[in-house]
């Protein structure tokens, strides 16, 4: 049995193997290898964003595969490129891993990556990166969109008459990870993933409809971002930095309520809290115009109305809406 | 005495001040703040590279100010967009930090990245980033530059005849280290730092001539990357990726050799070793066609013949250049 640490294998062999892994995309003027990569920029401009993941907060081997941890990286940042309205076009993977790591997981990440791109963002390869060494396992994407001649959506768009749309899931990421939380060891989290493969993907390896974000820009979308941290935090984010108020419909909502009761078989009203704060569901938080033809799959859940900015649901101020995401913060749970 | 401790601090208020003090420029048409920032690429391309210091092997917090920290950060990544003759338009920072560090320290790390694009790269800011909680702290950068309707400079264009050519210091950064790990305790450090402020700069703070790589461009140049990982292990780059031999001229290396056979006190052949080994310098090596007018403040170091890829010091082969930077592999010191 072959030693395949990295220490062992070293940087250059295992960017060898890691390296070809990696999705190529038309946009590529020059790929991996020299100093810098060139990239195509269609009209002009580029939309960029950076997230980091780090295991322990933000990943787990144990109950992700490497190549969720690579899909999720690139998901996490596509969905950032995708709420600007924008199509991602690049991604560059910086990853810091300890000596002792294997190459193989290094691989298993970067299949991650070209699964993320041909899924969620066909068109998108990597187009540059870096391999370091730290005590600490991370994985860092900075996302390369184009807005293709249209304007950015922001979050300050929205106005008093507009609709409040999402395309996407949620809650099902959130009460994935009650249930990895609750699983006690490695044969329970298996047999987690075994019964439940689609809900726990939309925690591990989450699939939002991001070919939605330049949809809904070219529909005449007024503000969008993708519900990271909380549907309404994520919702108070449009709503102060628009000066409204977005009022949330909750019968919009009872479709995933129902979904999130029956798969943690807790009450309604837990549910509802797990649909109205948990994170990490990715999908897209936009507001039209009234009368817009909304891109599919996108769905009406509420409607942008006149007051000092907040979140309300059916007209009313909920127990929630004070709580927020905080990655130093102790993690609610 | 307040407790500065990013946990305490909380992320948002952590962003808060330290967001301020990143440098903007006129190339960003969408700063910091909502899902994704928008820089103008004004030719139709972008070039792109990424680079991540991990505290432990790439920086040292007895050593190094925040400032520093921040400022090398900044300045090895605008390194490789000068190297593809581009000029800096755009950097993403994306820095993990441990739960107890000061706030204040973020705040000297965005110090350091608004005095290194001021200094190296005037019209490049800070347009997105991420902050997130890790035991490690690291500093991943990703640089964004426009070509300004000239083609990359890439590492296989170089042509028998071409003359070899650097702009910057070459060994002073290796002997920086060399001493930083001869010296004993906090107390001769900062001794150090006081008596050698110049010479300890180029190992902390680099300052390499990075508006040369566009010059060098302009000017014709037919290869460059910058010395990252040792001159003669750059240089071998370029010889491999071009199918030549770099032969480099002895006479031309010695006002660096005996700089550093002064700062360290060692003989002319140990301080020569310095000079073709030891890495972290980033200035730029650029091959240019025979009579081309090179731009300040490159000078020539050799010339490009024909032959098995390989590079010479003098037509001769070097004990040294066998030798590689590999960061998974012990350091040589």
């Amino acid at each position: 049995m072959t030693d395949d640490r990295l220490a062992v294998v070293g940087e250059l062999s295992a960017l060898r193997r890691i390296v070809p892994r990696l999705p190529g995309s038309p946009g590529t003027l020059l790929g991996p290898g020299d100093d810098a990569a060139v990239l195509a920029a269609p009209d002009g401009r580029v939309v960029l964003t950076t997230d980091v993941m780090v295991e322990g907060p933000d990943f787990r081997r144990d109950w992700s595969t490497p190549r969720d941890i690579g899909f999720k990286a690139a998901a996490t940042n596509l969905a950032d490129i995708a709420a600007m309205g924008a199509r991602p076009t690049g991604l560059l993977v910086a990853i810091t891993a300890p000596a002792d790591l294997p190459v193989a997981v290094l691989e298993g990440i970067a299949d991650g990556f070209a699964e993320a791109c041909a899924a969620l963002a066909p068109g998108c390869g990597v187009v540059g990166g870096d391999l370091t060494m730290s005590p600490t396992l991370t994985v860092a994407v900075t996302a390369v969109g184009s807005l293709d001649h249209a304007a950015p959506v922001l979050r300050s768009g929205a106005r008093v008459g507009d609709v409040v749309a999402y395309a996407g899931s949620l809650g099902r990421a959130g009460a994935a990870l009650r249930l990895l939380f609750g699983a006690d060891g490695a044969a329970a989290v298996a047999a987690l993933r075994r019964e439940r493969p689609e809900l726990l993907d939309e925690q591990l390896a989450p699939r939002p409809p991001l070919s939605a974000g330049p949809a809904a820009a070219a529909a005449g979308a007024t503000a969008m971002l993708d519900v990271s941290d909380g549907l309404l935090l994520d919702a108070s984010r449009i709503a102060r930095a628009s000066g409204v108020v977005l009022d949330l419909d909750g019968t919009a909502l009872d479709h995933d309520v129902r979904a999130v009761a029956q798969a943690l078989a807790v009450t309604h009203e837990v549910a509802r809290s797990v649909v109205l704060t948990a994170g990490e569901d990715h999908g897209l938080l936009a507001c039209f115009p009234d009368g817009a033809v909304l891109p599919a799959p996108f769905r009406i859940v509420g409607a942008v109305v006149a007051g000092e900015p907040d979140v309300l649901v059916d007209g009313l101020p909920t127990a929630e809406a004070t709580a927020g995401w905080d990655s130093f913060a102790p993690r609610r749970d």
